[in-house]
Protein backbone atom coordinates (compact mmCIF):
# COMPACT_ATOMS: atom_id res chain seq x y z
CA UNK A 1 0.00 0.00 0.00
CA UNK A 2 3.11 2.45 -0.91
CA UNK A 3 0.98 4.45 -2.78
CA UNK A 4 -1.77 5.23 -0.37
CA UNK A 5 -2.22 8.63 0.64
CA UNK A 6 -0.52 8.74 4.13
CA UNK A 7 -3.87 10.16 5.71
CA UNK A 8 -2.80 9.93 9.50
CA UNK A 9 0.39 12.43 8.60
CA UNK A 10 -1.67 15.06 6.66
CA UNK A 11 -1.89 18.63 8.09
CA UNK A 12 -5.16 19.65 9.01
CA UNK A 13 -5.30 21.78 5.66
CA UNK A 14 -4.44 18.52 3.90
CA UNK A 15 -7.00 17.01 5.85
CA UNK A 16 -9.85 19.52 4.92
CA UNK A 17 -9.29 19.45 1.61
CA UNK A 18 -9.18 15.75 1.50
CA UNK A 19 -12.63 15.95 3.30
CA UNK A 20 -14.46 18.63 1.08
CA UNK A 21 -13.32 16.28 -2.20
CA UNK A 22 -15.42 13.76 0.01
CA UNK A 23 -18.11 15.10 0.64
CA UNK A 24 -18.28 16.40 -3.02
CA UNK A 25 -18.35 12.98 -4.25
CA UNK A 26 -20.41 11.65 -1.73
CA UNK A 27 -23.41 14.31 -2.53
CA UNK A 28 -22.26 14.13 -5.91
CA UNK A 29 -23.17 10.43 -6.25
CA UNK A 30 -26.58 10.80 -4.42
CA UNK A 31 -27.91 14.39 -6.50
CA UNK A 32 -27.01 13.01 -9.42
CA UNK A 33 -29.09 9.52 -8.34
CA UNK A 34 -25.72 6.89 -8.83
CA UNK A 35 -27.31 5.03 -6.05
CA UNK A 36 -25.13 1.98 -6.85
CA UNK A 37 -22.16 3.82 -5.92
CA UNK A 38 -23.38 4.94 -2.38
CA UNK A 39 -22.46 1.40 -0.87
CA UNK A 40 -18.61 2.25 -1.63
CA UNK A 41 -18.35 5.46 0.12
CA UNK A 42 -18.78 2.98 3.58
CA UNK A 43 -16.32 0.19 4.74
CA UNK A 44 -18.02 -3.38 4.63
CA UNK A 45 -18.94 -2.90 8.55
CA UNK A 46 -20.67 0.03 9.32
CA UNK A 47 -23.41 1.83 10.73
CA UNK A 48 -25.62 4.37 8.27
CA UNK A 49 -28.21 6.63 10.39
CA UNK A 50 -30.71 9.24 9.80
CA UNK A 51 -32.05 10.36 13.19
CA UNK A 52 -34.18 13.50 14.09
CA UNK A 53 -32.15 15.35 17.07
CA UNK A 54 -33.80 15.53 19.75
CA UNK A 55 -33.70 11.37 19.86
CA UNK A 56 -29.93 11.98 18.89
CA UNK A 57 -29.18 14.12 22.01
CA UNK A 58 -31.54 12.15 24.67
CA UNK A 59 -29.69 8.72 23.56
CA UNK A 60 -33.05 7.56 22.48
CA UNK A 61 -32.22 4.44 20.01
CA UNK A 62 -35.20 4.94 17.88
CA UNK A 63 -33.67 6.37 14.22
CA UNK A 64 -35.63 6.91 10.90
CA UNK A 65 -33.21 4.92 8.99
CA UNK A 66 -31.21 2.50 10.64
CA UNK A 67 -28.13 0.34 8.26
CA UNK A 68 -26.12 -1.65 10.20
CA UNK A 69 -23.56 -3.13 6.99
CA UNK A 70 -22.56 -2.25 3.98
CA UNK A 71 -25.09 -5.34 2.89
CA UNK A 72 -28.26 -3.11 3.95
CA UNK A 73 -27.16 -0.50 2.06
CA UNK A 74 -27.15 -2.25 -0.91
CA UNK A 75 -30.45 -3.64 0.08
CA UNK A 76 -32.36 0.19 0.39
CA UNK A 77 -30.46 0.82 -2.85
CA UNK A 78 -32.46 -2.15 -4.53
CA UNK A 79 -35.33 -0.64 -2.55
CA UNK A 80 -35.14 2.48 -3.85
CA UNK A 81 -35.22 0.93 -7.26
CA UNK A 82 -37.78 -1.25 -7.43
CA UNK A 83 -40.29 0.35 -5.44
CA UNK A 84 -42.29 3.11 -7.14
CA UNK A 85 -45.25 4.31 -4.99
CA UNK A 86 -43.64 7.83 -4.94
CA UNK A 87 -43.92 10.69 -6.81
CA UNK A 88 -40.41 10.91 -8.68
CA UNK A 89 -38.29 13.98 -7.01
CA UNK A 90 -35.31 15.94 -6.93
CA UNK A 91 -33.16 16.20 -3.72
CA UNK A 92 -30.04 18.88 -4.01
CA UNK A 93 -27.60 18.21 -0.60
CA UNK A 94 -25.04 21.55 0.11
CA UNK A 95 -22.50 20.70 2.47
CA UNK A 96 -20.77 22.85 5.05
CA UNK A 97 -18.49 23.30 8.34
CA UNK A 98 -16.83 20.86 7.90
CA UNK A 99 -15.03 20.31 10.72
CA UNK A 100 -12.51 18.01 11.48
CA UNK A 101 -12.31 16.50 15.29
CA UNK A 102 -8.87 14.24 15.21
CA UNK A 103 -8.56 10.84 15.14
CA UNK A 104 -9.54 8.44 17.53
CA UNK A 105 -8.78 4.94 17.11
CA UNK A 106 -7.74 4.48 14.25
CA UNK A 107 -10.78 6.93 12.99
CA UNK A 108 -10.93 10.55 11.67
CA UNK A 109 -13.57 12.20 13.62
CA UNK A 110 -15.67 15.17 11.30
CA UNK A 111 -18.89 17.25 11.40
CA UNK A 112 -20.40 18.93 8.84
CA UNK A 113 -23.40 20.71 8.14
CA UNK A 114 -25.88 19.70 5.31
CA UNK A 115 -28.81 21.17 3.59
CA UNK A 116 -30.95 19.00 1.49
CA UNK A 117 -33.64 20.95 -1.00
CA UNK A 118 -36.53 18.83 -2.55
CA UNK A 119 -37.85 19.50 -5.68
CA UNK A 120 -41.47 17.67 -7.10
CA UNK A 121 -42.84 17.35 -10.33
CA UNK A 122 -44.81 20.78 -11.19
CA UNK A 123 -43.51 22.50 -7.29
CA UNK A 124 -41.37 24.71 -6.23
CA UNK A 125 -38.18 23.89 -4.81
CA UNK A 126 -38.36 23.60 -1.17
CA UNK A 127 -35.97 23.29 1.99
CA UNK A 128 -36.39 19.28 2.69
CA UNK A 129 -33.98 18.65 5.63
CA UNK A 130 -31.15 20.22 7.21
CA UNK A 131 -28.89 18.62 10.18
CA UNK A 132 -25.27 18.07 10.80
CA UNK A 133 -22.74 14.98 9.77
CA UNK A 134 -21.61 13.11 12.73
CA UNK A 135 -18.81 11.08 10.70
CA UNK A 136 -16.26 8.53 11.77
CA UNK A 137 -13.83 7.82 8.82
CA UNK A 138 -11.82 4.91 8.22
CA UNK A 139 -8.84 4.77 6.10
CA UNK A 140 -10.00 1.35 3.83
CA UNK A 141 -8.14 0.42 1.10
CA UNK A 142 -6.21 3.30 0.57
CA UNK A 143 -9.20 5.80 0.66
CA UNK A 144 -11.36 7.06 3.08
CA UNK A 145 -14.89 5.64 3.66
CA UNK A 146 -17.28 5.89 6.18
CA UNK A 147 -17.16 3.52 8.85
CA UNK A 148 -20.09 5.52 10.86
CA UNK A 149 -22.07 8.23 9.74
CA UNK A 150 -24.79 9.58 11.54
CA UNK A 151 -27.94 11.92 9.98
CA UNK A 152 -28.91 14.15 12.89
CA UNK A 153 -31.52 16.30 11.28
CA UNK A 154 -33.39 19.90 13.07
CA UNK A 155 -36.61 18.80 12.74
CA UNK A 156 -38.47 16.98 15.10
CA UNK A 157 -41.38 16.17 12.61
CA UNK A 158 -39.93 12.71 10.49
CA UNK A 159 -40.26 13.80 6.69
CA UNK A 160 -42.81 11.18 5.50
CA UNK A 161 -40.88 11.50 2.30
CA UNK A 162 -37.27 10.01 3.65
CA UNK A 163 -36.91 7.54 0.18
CA UNK A 164 -32.97 8.83 -0.93
CA UNK A 165 -30.34 8.76 1.56
CA UNK A 166 -28.88 12.12 2.96
CA UNK B 1 3.17 34.67 -19.81
CA UNK B 2 5.65 33.07 -17.19
CA UNK B 3 4.01 34.48 -14.61
CA UNK B 4 0.89 32.74 -15.49
CA UNK B 5 -0.41 29.62 -12.84
CA UNK B 6 0.57 26.71 -14.57
CA UNK B 7 -3.11 25.28 -13.44
CA UNK B 8 -2.09 21.90 -16.07
CA UNK B 9 0.41 21.05 -13.56
CA UNK B 10 -1.16 21.47 -10.07
CA UNK B 11 -2.80 18.85 -7.91
CA UNK B 12 -6.17 18.64 -7.45
CA UNK B 13 -6.18 20.16 -4.32
CA UNK B 14 -4.35 23.01 -5.79
CA UNK B 15 -7.21 22.92 -8.28
CA UNK B 16 -10.15 22.79 -5.81
CA UNK B 17 -8.68 25.99 -4.50
CA UNK B 18 -8.42 27.60 -7.36
CA UNK B 19 -12.22 26.22 -8.10
CA UNK B 20 -13.54 27.29 -5.08
CA UNK B 21 -11.81 31.02 -5.34
CA UNK B 22 -13.18 31.13 -9.11
CA UNK B 23 -16.96 30.10 -7.90
CA UNK B 24 -16.71 32.60 -4.45
CA UNK B 25 -15.74 35.38 -6.80
CA UNK B 26 -18.38 34.35 -9.14
CA UNK B 27 -21.49 34.56 -7.01
CA UNK B 28 -19.64 37.65 -5.40
CA UNK B 29 -20.00 39.31 -8.06
CA UNK B 30 -23.77 38.38 -9.05
CA UNK B 31 -24.90 38.16 -5.33
CA UNK B 32 -23.04 42.43 -5.23
CA UNK B 33 -25.17 42.91 -8.74
CA UNK B 34 -21.93 44.19 -10.25
CA UNK B 35 -23.34 42.52 -13.22
CA UNK B 36 -20.95 44.65 -14.99
CA UNK B 37 -17.88 42.40 -14.21
CA UNK B 38 -19.89 39.36 -14.85
CA UNK B 39 -18.72 39.01 -18.62
CA UNK B 40 -15.27 39.21 -17.39
CA UNK B 41 -15.59 35.24 -15.94
CA UNK B 42 -16.26 34.08 -19.34
CA UNK B 43 -14.06 33.17 -22.92
CA UNK B 44 -15.05 35.30 -25.94
CA UNK B 45 -16.49 32.18 -27.56
CA UNK B 46 -18.74 30.54 -25.22
CA UNK B 47 -21.63 28.95 -23.89
CA UNK B 48 -24.21 29.99 -20.90
CA UNK B 49 -27.45 28.41 -20.47
CA UNK B 50 -29.98 28.16 -17.63
CA UNK B 51 -32.00 24.75 -18.35
CA UNK B 52 -34.60 22.46 -16.81
CA UNK B 53 -32.71 19.28 -16.06
CA UNK B 54 -35.63 17.25 -17.55
CA UNK B 55 -34.73 19.17 -21.14
CA UNK B 56 -30.47 18.50 -19.76
CA UNK B 57 -31.20 15.00 -19.66
CA UNK B 58 -33.26 14.00 -22.57
CA UNK B 59 -31.25 16.40 -24.51
CA UNK B 60 -33.74 18.88 -25.39
CA UNK B 61 -33.04 21.77 -26.96
CA UNK B 62 -35.27 24.10 -24.85
CA UNK B 63 -33.17 26.26 -22.54
CA UNK B 64 -34.73 29.00 -20.25
CA UNK B 65 -31.66 31.39 -21.08
CA UNK B 66 -29.24 30.68 -24.04
CA UNK B 67 -26.24 33.36 -24.25
CA UNK B 68 -23.84 32.10 -27.18
CA UNK B 69 -21.30 34.81 -26.96
CA UNK B 70 -19.51 36.63 -24.97
CA UNK B 71 -21.47 39.54 -26.20
CA UNK B 72 -24.78 38.22 -25.31
CA UNK B 73 -24.04 37.67 -22.10
CA UNK B 74 -23.31 41.75 -22.31
CA UNK B 75 -26.58 42.35 -23.74
CA UNK B 76 -28.07 40.72 -20.95
CA UNK B 77 -26.54 43.12 -18.29
CA UNK B 78 -27.48 45.92 -20.44
CA UNK B 79 -31.11 44.64 -20.31
CA UNK B 80 -31.10 43.83 -16.85
CA UNK B 81 -29.61 47.24 -16.37
CA UNK B 82 -32.18 49.44 -18.85
CA UNK B 83 -35.55 46.96 -17.36
CA UNK B 84 -37.25 48.30 -14.64
CA UNK B 85 -40.90 46.32 -15.03
CA UNK B 86 -39.86 43.76 -12.11
CA UNK B 87 -39.49 44.58 -8.75
CA UNK B 88 -36.36 44.78 -7.24
CA UNK B 89 -35.04 42.00 -5.39
CA UNK B 90 -31.71 40.71 -4.18
CA UNK B 91 -30.24 36.93 -5.07
CA UNK B 92 -27.97 35.00 -2.70
CA UNK B 93 -26.08 32.21 -4.71
CA UNK B 94 -24.37 29.80 -2.41
CA UNK B 95 -22.07 26.70 -4.02
CA UNK B 96 -20.90 23.42 -2.56
CA UNK B 97 -20.07 20.18 -3.68
CA UNK B 98 -17.78 20.98 -6.31
CA UNK B 99 -16.23 18.72 -8.27
CA UNK B 100 -13.28 18.43 -10.62
CA UNK B 101 -13.51 15.80 -13.63
CA UNK B 102 -10.51 16.41 -15.08
CA UNK B 103 -9.02 18.01 -18.29
CA UNK B 104 -10.31 17.26 -21.42
CA UNK B 105 -9.26 19.16 -24.48
CA UNK B 106 -7.40 21.72 -23.10
CA UNK B 107 -11.04 22.50 -20.88
CA UNK B 108 -11.21 21.82 -17.35
CA UNK B 109 -14.18 20.05 -16.27
CA UNK B 110 -16.15 20.67 -13.38
CA UNK B 111 -19.43 20.18 -11.26
CA UNK B 112 -20.62 22.28 -8.50
CA UNK B 113 -24.51 22.43 -7.09
CA UNK B 114 -26.00 25.84 -6.20
CA UNK B 115 -28.88 27.08 -4.73
CA UNK B 116 -30.09 30.32 -4.67
CA UNK B 117 -32.50 32.30 -2.33
CA UNK B 118 -34.97 35.03 -3.30
CA UNK B 119 -35.63 38.20 -1.08
CA UNK B 120 -38.47 40.62 -2.55
CA UNK B 121 -39.06 44.11 -0.77
CA UNK B 122 -41.61 43.41 2.34
CA UNK B 123 -41.64 39.61 2.07
CA UNK B 124 -39.35 36.95 3.81
CA UNK B 125 -36.42 35.09 1.64
CA UNK B 126 -37.66 31.39 -0.16
CA UNK B 127 -35.75 29.06 -1.95
CA UNK B 128 -35.62 30.80 -5.54
CA UNK B 129 -33.75 28.18 -7.61
CA UNK B 130 -31.49 24.59 -6.83
CA UNK B 131 -29.21 23.05 -9.33
CA UNK B 132 -25.61 22.18 -10.85
CA UNK B 133 -23.65 23.91 -13.03
CA UNK B 134 -22.03 21.97 -15.28
CA UNK B 135 -18.63 24.01 -16.56
CA UNK B 136 -15.80 23.45 -18.60
CA UNK B 137 -13.49 25.58 -17.81
CA UNK B 138 -10.36 27.36 -19.80
CA UNK B 139 -7.29 29.25 -19.11
CA UNK B 140 -7.61 32.30 -20.89
CA UNK B 141 -4.86 35.40 -20.28
CA UNK B 142 -3.58 33.37 -17.63
CA UNK B 143 -6.56 32.83 -15.41
CA UNK B 144 -9.46 31.15 -15.18
CA UNK B 145 -12.90 31.40 -17.33
CA UNK B 146 -15.98 29.93 -18.13
CA UNK B 147 -15.92 27.99 -21.85
CA UNK B 148 -19.24 27.09 -21.05
CA UNK B 149 -21.40 27.20 -17.92
CA UNK B 150 -24.91 25.17 -17.76
CA UNK B 151 -26.91 25.52 -14.66
CA UNK B 152 -29.48 23.05 -14.96
CA UNK B 153 -31.99 23.28 -12.59
CA UNK B 154 -33.78 20.68 -10.50
CA UNK B 155 -37.82 22.14 -10.73
CA UNK B 156 -39.72 21.22 -13.73
CA UNK B 157 -41.35 24.81 -13.39
CA UNK B 158 -39.42 27.62 -15.27
CA UNK B 159 -39.31 30.59 -12.65
CA UNK B 160 -41.08 33.28 -13.97
CA UNK B 161 -38.89 35.88 -12.74
CA UNK B 162 -35.71 34.45 -13.68
CA UNK B 163 -34.35 38.32 -14.30
CA UNK B 164 -30.41 37.78 -13.03
CA UNK B 165 -27.79 35.27 -14.00
CA UNK B 166 -26.99 32.23 -11.90
CA UNK C 1 5.07 33.87 19.74
CA UNK C 2 7.26 31.55 17.54
CA UNK C 3 4.88 29.16 17.16
CA UNK C 4 2.18 31.61 15.80
CA UNK C 5 1.16 30.65 12.34
CA UNK C 6 2.22 33.55 9.82
CA UNK C 7 -0.50 34.90 8.67
CA UNK C 8 0.49 37.60 6.92
CA UNK C 9 2.71 35.56 5.14
CA UNK C 10 0.57 32.86 4.09
CA UNK C 11 -0.32 32.26 0.49
CA UNK C 12 -3.96 33.49 -0.72
CA UNK C 13 -4.54 29.74 -0.88
CA UNK C 14 -3.26 28.93 2.40
CA UNK C 15 -5.46 31.84 4.17
CA UNK C 16 -8.38 30.31 2.06
CA UNK C 17 -8.55 27.34 4.44
CA UNK C 18 -7.81 29.28 7.63
CA UNK C 19 -10.90 31.02 6.68
CA UNK C 20 -12.95 27.92 5.90
CA UNK C 21 -11.57 26.59 9.37
CA UNK C 22 -12.88 29.53 10.76
CA UNK C 23 -16.26 29.94 9.56
CA UNK C 24 -16.88 26.14 10.03
CA UNK C 25 -15.65 26.31 13.96
CA UNK C 26 -17.71 29.32 14.04
CA UNK C 27 -21.29 28.52 12.32
CA UNK C 28 -20.24 25.09 14.30
CA UNK C 29 -20.40 26.84 18.38
CA UNK C 30 -23.39 28.43 17.10
CA UNK C 31 -25.32 25.15 15.59
CA UNK C 32 -24.56 23.35 18.59
CA UNK C 33 -25.81 26.13 20.90
CA UNK C 34 -22.22 26.12 22.56
CA UNK C 35 -23.19 29.87 23.29
CA UNK C 36 -20.66 30.60 25.58
CA UNK C 37 -18.18 29.92 23.48
CA UNK C 38 -19.25 32.50 21.13
CA UNK C 39 -17.18 35.97 22.58
CA UNK C 40 -14.34 33.99 22.02
CA UNK C 41 -14.55 34.37 18.35
CA UNK C 42 -13.51 37.97 18.51
CA UNK C 43 -11.21 40.64 20.07
CA UNK C 44 -11.73 42.70 23.01
CA UNK C 45 -12.48 45.79 21.42
CA UNK C 46 -14.97 44.35 18.28
CA UNK C 47 -18.13 45.33 16.64
CA UNK C 48 -20.77 42.47 16.16
CA UNK C 49 -23.60 44.11 13.88
CA UNK C 50 -26.94 42.20 12.47
CA UNK C 51 -28.31 44.61 9.64
CA UNK C 52 -30.66 44.89 6.95
CA UNK C 53 -29.00 45.29 3.45
CA UNK C 54 -30.94 48.65 2.81
CA UNK C 55 -30.02 50.38 5.88
CA UNK C 56 -26.24 48.73 5.08
CA UNK C 57 -25.89 50.02 1.72
CA UNK C 58 -27.56 53.63 2.91
CA UNK C 59 -25.69 54.40 5.83
CA UNK C 60 -27.65 54.33 7.90
CA UNK C 61 -26.99 53.47 11.60
CA UNK C 62 -29.95 51.30 12.63
CA UNK C 63 -28.90 47.59 12.90
CA UNK C 64 -31.25 45.01 14.54
CA UNK C 65 -28.20 44.02 16.31
CA UNK C 66 -25.72 45.96 17.87
CA UNK C 67 -22.65 45.09 20.21
CA UNK C 68 -19.77 47.22 20.74
CA UNK C 69 -17.38 44.98 22.79
CA UNK C 70 -16.85 41.34 23.41
CA UNK C 71 -18.63 42.82 27.06
CA UNK C 72 -21.69 42.87 25.18
CA UNK C 73 -21.36 39.87 23.48
CA UNK C 74 -21.34 37.66 26.65
CA UNK C 75 -24.42 40.07 27.94
CA UNK C 76 -26.10 39.15 25.13
CA UNK C 77 -25.09 35.17 25.65
CA UNK C 78 -26.48 35.31 29.13
CA UNK C 79 -29.92 37.11 28.43
CA UNK C 80 -29.94 34.19 25.40
CA UNK C 81 -29.87 31.31 28.56
CA UNK C 82 -31.69 33.22 30.94
CA UNK C 83 -34.81 34.14 28.71
CA UNK C 84 -37.62 31.87 28.16
CA UNK C 85 -40.24 33.19 26.47
CA UNK C 86 -39.41 32.43 23.01
CA UNK C 87 -40.61 28.62 21.78
CA UNK C 88 -37.37 26.56 21.74
CA UNK C 89 -35.47 26.39 17.69
CA UNK C 90 -32.58 25.25 15.89
CA UNK C 91 -31.04 27.34 13.60
CA UNK C 92 -28.57 25.83 11.05
CA UNK C 93 -26.27 28.14 9.51
CA UNK C 94 -24.36 27.41 5.89
CA UNK C 95 -21.72 29.47 4.73
CA UNK C 96 -20.67 29.82 1.25
CA UNK C 97 -18.29 31.84 -1.43
CA UNK C 98 -15.74 33.06 1.37
CA UNK C 99 -13.84 36.22 -0.13
CA UNK C 100 -10.53 37.52 1.08
CA UNK C 101 -10.41 40.74 0.02
CA UNK C 102 -7.01 41.57 1.30
CA UNK C 103 -4.50 43.03 4.86
CA UNK C 104 -5.45 46.47 5.37
CA UNK C 105 -4.24 48.20 8.51
CA UNK C 106 -3.27 44.93 10.25
CA UNK C 107 -6.79 43.36 9.14
CA UNK C 108 -7.78 40.65 6.72
CA UNK C 109 -10.81 41.58 5.02
CA UNK C 110 -12.73 39.18 4.40
CA UNK C 111 -16.62 38.11 2.80
CA UNK C 112 -18.65 35.21 2.88
CA UNK C 113 -22.38 34.29 1.93
CA UNK C 114 -24.61 32.84 5.00
CA UNK C 115 -27.80 30.97 4.84
CA UNK C 116 -29.35 29.54 7.74
CA UNK C 117 -32.74 27.68 8.59
CA UNK C 118 -35.00 27.64 10.96
CA UNK C 119 -36.60 24.89 12.62
CA UNK C 120 -39.04 24.99 15.44
CA UNK C 121 -41.21 22.31 17.61
CA UNK C 122 -43.50 20.35 15.00
CA UNK C 123 -42.76 22.49 12.00
CA UNK C 124 -40.41 21.97 8.97
CA UNK C 125 -37.40 23.67 8.34
CA UNK C 126 -38.00 26.84 6.72
CA UNK C 127 -35.08 29.67 5.18
CA UNK C 128 -34.68 31.76 8.13
CA UNK C 129 -32.25 34.81 7.00
CA UNK C 130 -29.58 34.74 4.25
CA UNK C 131 -26.86 37.57 4.00
CA UNK C 132 -23.88 38.71 3.67
CA UNK C 133 -20.66 38.52 6.50
CA UNK C 134 -18.43 41.42 6.12
CA UNK C 135 -16.18 40.73 8.05
CA UNK C 136 -12.26 42.27 9.41
CA UNK C 137 -10.41 39.69 11.02
CA UNK C 138 -7.49 39.83 13.35
CA UNK C 139 -4.60 37.95 14.93
CA UNK C 140 -5.22 37.75 18.32
CA UNK C 141 -2.87 35.89 20.54
CA UNK C 142 -1.57 33.90 17.69
CA UNK C 143 -4.88 32.80 15.88
CA UNK C 144 -7.66 34.49 14.08
CA UNK C 145 -10.64 36.64 15.77
CA UNK C 146 -13.17 38.84 14.49
CA UNK C 147 -12.63 42.04 14.88
CA UNK C 148 -15.56 43.49 12.83
CA UNK C 149 -18.20 41.50 12.05
CA UNK C 150 -21.63 42.60 10.14
CA UNK C 151 -24.22 40.48 9.15
CA UNK C 152 -25.89 42.35 6.42
CA UNK C 153 -29.38 40.31 5.72
CA UNK C 154 -30.75 40.57 2.44
CA UNK C 155 -34.23 40.72 3.91
CA UNK C 156 -36.21 44.52 4.44
CA UNK C 157 -38.01 42.62 7.02
CA UNK C 158 -36.61 42.41 10.64
CA UNK C 159 -36.99 38.88 11.48
CA UNK C 160 -39.39 39.20 15.07
CA UNK C 161 -37.50 35.90 16.39
CA UNK C 162 -34.10 36.89 16.00
CA UNK C 163 -32.64 35.59 19.51
CA UNK C 164 -29.69 33.39 18.32
CA UNK C 165 -26.55 34.86 16.53
CA UNK C 166 -25.49 34.36 12.77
Amino acid sequence: MGAAPAYRSMTPQQLRLELEELYADYTGCLDEERFEDWPGFFVEKCLYEIVPRENFERGLPLATWLCESKGYLEDRVVAIRKTSVYAPRTIRRMVSAIRILGWKDELLEARASYAAFETLPDELTRVFNVGQYHDRIAVDDGRLRFKEKICVFDSLLVPNSLIYPL
